[in-house]
């Protein structure tokens, strides 16, 4: 790589193309190596945004690792990946690091169709013991890659916040019990997204404490000499060997895991050290503790309060971040003050959030209500059982998750919440195509899973100010489940009513009339369903449009007036197939309205996982823009000529 | 309660009516109320079938909880509750206990519309600590009952199977964060519904084996005098307490839990003690470890190897089980032999259950490749990522979860699975309506939230022939995931072929060729389909049948020709809305074809949960048999007489 202005002198990283290449560089050369690593990780994500504060902790963790073990075949499993930058440089992809999260660039994460040394693809967190373990299984087994490669060692690492997830603790459990040989790094930097919360969390602080690096790392390096032969027999072979360098660790150890820690993270001689070990005499499961520094390296970074989590592009020498201006206010901090509104006017109003307290809006909520929010970490299954505890309890939970981590905590929403019709409320952030977390991001599918659980109300905000009325209906219905879904980003402008009312539940409202054709949008893609209409009226239509509020329940009125009244009627919604179309679809099939014809058609995201780009990219791929609506209205009106159905 | 032949005498029980009822009886009372009630329990079960094992379990625990604590006010939740027939029995429900799992009679489970001592209900397991927690949270914070009734103490039961899900974990973590008081109670019988297995088991057992209970029973007897008084200061006091009553339990304690145990969870005496000091003295997150058999009391219960987990009616002197014969085989033996015959040919072939292996047939697979054949534990969101984990590794796994289940992986199935294109098999028993088990267990949204997922492929067997070829077809499909449903209960009893077939993929077939209206069933709805056909051929109209086989991708050519040949078509399955009557919708409706009219109508489950029946009765209810098939099709046709379509 030839050296580009205002980019970072990197005589030892130029040599490194491929990990293979590190074989060749002594210590020193790999200490080197991490430095400029860091300085060129910095360089990208300062042109690009993105993740920056997870890939600066782990620098030295990634030559370590890529020095110490052959990859691609030894399989490192980078959990959620957000902290994977470093590692793409490293394998081949520095050329395109600085597309990163941008269409047609590299992903965010790791992704297995980007390079083989992916071996598994990640964005949702926690789950990288579960796929390291089915690979050492697979390993065992004589399975060999998909693409026929040898498996060899598979290494998890995953960050102590990770590790609060049911997810995470299942994988150990069983990995315990097996007892086959993988390692998992855990990656503590006392930090996931927010602080961490939780007893886990504590527990890995007292390791911490209870063992200065000083002490440990003497311990490590004398650990070689010291250790027993390789070829002492089987499985006692690895607790034997580890115990001499565990100091605490029971937890794990009871779990079935031999400990080693906690080390510095930062420390390549000690890691090195310690990979080298491991990687020489591992005979089991091995959790390394390893304690890094989140935007280790990079002063605006380390002193940001989240540590440089995610960034937008920044001046690398002051830190200085270019956000663009927005001109109204995000989807998130309309519920986040409308949530806190409802809460000064009812004391049973409490909140629940797993692990986003800055992602849902509900920090600030806690800055008000410390004794009412909840921040359970990462753990979806519980918070929406523990919101339905509290709602049990008589409390008003909201349950804020965005739409693909709901996911999570599926079986919960059915089992815990909606068979016992109990009143909790899901503030569903980050529906619909979020942009540069792409497709693993994206929330497509909860209108579907969501409305067919009877007795859930599930509502789309089509606005910031329908969104503010949603949170006081939410507030107001106690009679059972209540969910209300809004995207990523800004509203787009509207007024919110200082005392915003709530709705009546199962009513759309019509926002322009027309004829011929009728528009019915769930959610904000009503804004786009207005700009169609706009240039559709250059051509003399003027389609009716309708915002229905509510996929369930339908507003059954409208919706047959609706089709009654019009040739066509086109749904449209952020979602996939079975959500509010489908719904549609079932009332006018059930009350034969097809029966004699209707030019009916539903409009959701396709049939494929979107990868990153603008929402508005994305948008466009999906074929749901208001030129998209626009073309949908004159194909079907145009392709046929009629005139008002029969 | 007046004495019936051959029902056991139960004077003290007899007084009991209610719990409150117990608080005049002595403690040499409560342990002949103890006998007394595993006695009508075991009378009950006998003449309802049932689970069994785990009720005689907790008997003297049940007895216990009811003496010591104030219910309802104070809350006992049991995780999973089939171990809850003995506490329906002690809370005003003895006079219909002999209706259990039956049709308007008591649910197998707890539940909250059936009785204010059922505080939460539950069926899926480990639950229990995360909804305990809530109500612990909602009570400090001065919430009610949903009733308006206050909230005392709350009591999690939850067994050693259930410590296995990532959920309780969760609610653990948190709760130690909290710090709030709440009792949990580990039910540790060794013994979920298969043997236990992972590292926590391991864990347990050998806590139980460092401490005989008899050492133990000496300091709990001792305990309540050397214990410091109530009134030490706050949150150390509970922790000092209960130091003196551990012997082990690190692992509970570095979670933030004062541990206590192991005690005889069948001991009235150390039960009622350990209960009467928690009450007094506890003041943060307390765990009880008790020690308990499964069957406890019932000899042939004991002896058996799932210790009467689930049984049908039997005579209670011989313990002899009246179930009644059956002519076809069940999908689930279908299934697993099927597997079996694959995974001869195929050494790549492997399978995984979270902790099913009886109920999903992979028991006789474990025995013969228990190398190929992964138990987890209760770890849908595990077992998932692992199956994806053996497939990235160049396995093909068969994931084998209950359609209910399968929800708490759901995620897993979205991010680790779909999005990276693996080829897991996803083998999902249990779909559509159980019976006995009732809504909690019901198959009903599979086939929406799997069916949405890009690249899936979605199968649903009409017999157990077809069951047969789609095992066949998916461990040939190498491309990406698929899955196949099934149902609970026996086949139809067609013929299954010695060597089956794969399917083409995206193929469906006409069963019978007719005109007019169209069947087009997904599933074993497709056999009430032929019946409602030969009710139908006596009025002169001969349906055209179709197996479609395939919900995704559905096989187009051959939906949109049986529309275009008939004046009506008729989706048939066994889920909710949002599933394969939707997809054939959408596709519909793209193609135009609603544009001119079609008698189209998806027949669903209702928008309803449905209580425990038969599943006869249930389908009943659902308005999916036979005759509800032949009503639509009169009703389709018979309305507005009408020659074909234009």
């Amino acid at each position: 790589m030839t050296q580009t202005p205002n980019r970072p002198v990197t005589p030892v990283l130029d040599r490194v193309k491929i990990p293979a290449d590190m074989k060749r560089l002594s210590d020193a050369e790999l200490r080197r190596l991490a430095d400029e690593l860091r300085a060129e990780t910095i360089s990208a994500v300062s042109e690009t945004g993105g993740h920056l504060g997870a890939g600066l902790g782990v620098v030295e963790m990634t030559v370590a690792l890529h020095a110490v073990f052959d990859t691609p075949r030894d399989r490192v499993i980078w959990d959620v990946s957000h902290q994977s930058y470093p590692h793409k440089i490293l394998t081949g992809r520095r050329d395109r690091i600085r597309t990163l999260r941008q269409k047609d660039g590299l992903s965010g994460f790791t992704k297995r169709s980007e390079s083989p040394y992916d071996p598994f693809g990640a964005a949702h967190s926690s789950t990288s013991i579960s796929a390291a373990l089915g690979l050492s299984v697979a390993r065992d087994l004589g399975g060999r890659g998909l693409e026929g490669e040898s498996v060899g060692d598979c290494i998890a690492v995953i960050g102590d916040g990770a590790m609060s997830a049911g997810m995470a603790y299942e994988a150990m459990n069983n990995a315990g019990h097996l007892g086959k040989r993988l390692i998992v790094i855990l990656n503590d930097n006392e930090m996931s997204i927010a602080p961490p919360v939780g007893a886990m969390s504590s527990y890995l602080s007292r390791l911490y404490a209870g063992a200065p690096f000083q002490e440990f790392k003497a311990l490590a390096k004398g650990a070689v000499s010291f250790l027993p032969p390789p070829f002492q027999e089987g499985a006692k072979r690895a607790k034997d060997v580890f115990k001499h360098m565990t100091i605490g660790g029971t937890l794990f150890e009871e779990l079935g895991f031999s400990y080693i820690g906690p080390i510095d993270g930062h420390d390549m001689e000690q890691m090195l050290s310690v990979l080298r070990t491991v990687k020489a005499r591992a005979d089991g499961p091995v959790l390394i503790h390893a304690i890094t520094r989140k935007g280790k390296g990079y002063g605006p970074a380390e002193e940001a309060s989240d540590k440089g989590h995610a960034t937008a592009k920044f001046d690398v020498v002051s830190g200085k971040q270019s956000k663009a201006k927005s001109n109204a206010p995000s989807y998130t901090s309309v519920f986040s003050e409308s949530l806190i509104k409802a809460a000064e006017k009812d004391d049973k109003i409490v909140a629940v959030t797993a692990a986003m307290p800055d992602g849902t809006g509900l920090a600030r909520f806690m800055d008000r209500y410390a004794s009412r929010c909840f921040d359970v970490g990462i753990a979806e299954q519980h918070a929406v059982t523990f919101a339905a505890g509290l709602a049990a309890g008589g409390m008003k939970p909201f349950c804020a998750i965005y739409s693909t981590f709901l996911q999570r905590g599926y079986d919960q929403v059915v089992h815990d919440v909606a068979i016992q019709r109990l009143p909790v409320r899901f503030a569903i952030d980050r529906a619909g195509l979020v942009g540069a977390d792409g497709a693993t991001h994206a929330g497509s599918f909860d209108v579907g899973f969501m409305a067919n659980l009877p007795g859930m109300v599930v509502m789309a905000a089509a606005d910031e100010a329908e969104l503010a009325r949603m949170v006081v209906t939410a507030a107001a219905h106690d009679e059972g489940p209540i969910a209300f879904r809004f995207p990523r980003g800004e509203g787009v402008g509207v007024e919110i009513p200082p005392e915003a009312q709530p709705l009546e539940i199962g009513k759309g409202r019509i926002v322009q009339e027309g004829s011929r054709v009728a528009l019915l949008s769930f959610g904000t893609r009503l804004s786009e369903a207005v700009k169609a209409a706009e240039a559709l009226s250059a051509r003399g239509i003027t389609p009716t449009i309708a915002d229905a509020r509510f996929a369930k329940p339908l507003d059954r009125e409208m919706i047959l007036k609706l089709a009654a009244d019009h040739e066509a009627l086109i749904t449209l919604e952020e979602g996939a197939v079975g959500g509010f179309g489908s719904h549609v679809a079932q009332l006018l099939s059930d009350e034969g309205v097809f029966d004699h014809g209707l030019k009916f058609r539903s409009m959701v995201l396709p049939d494929i996982f979107i990868d990153q780009a603008s929402p508005a990219d994305m948008y466009e791929t999906a074929r749901l823009s208001a030129r998209h609506i626009e073309e949908k209205v004159l194909s079907v009106l145009g392709v046929e000529v009629m005139g008002k159905r029969a």
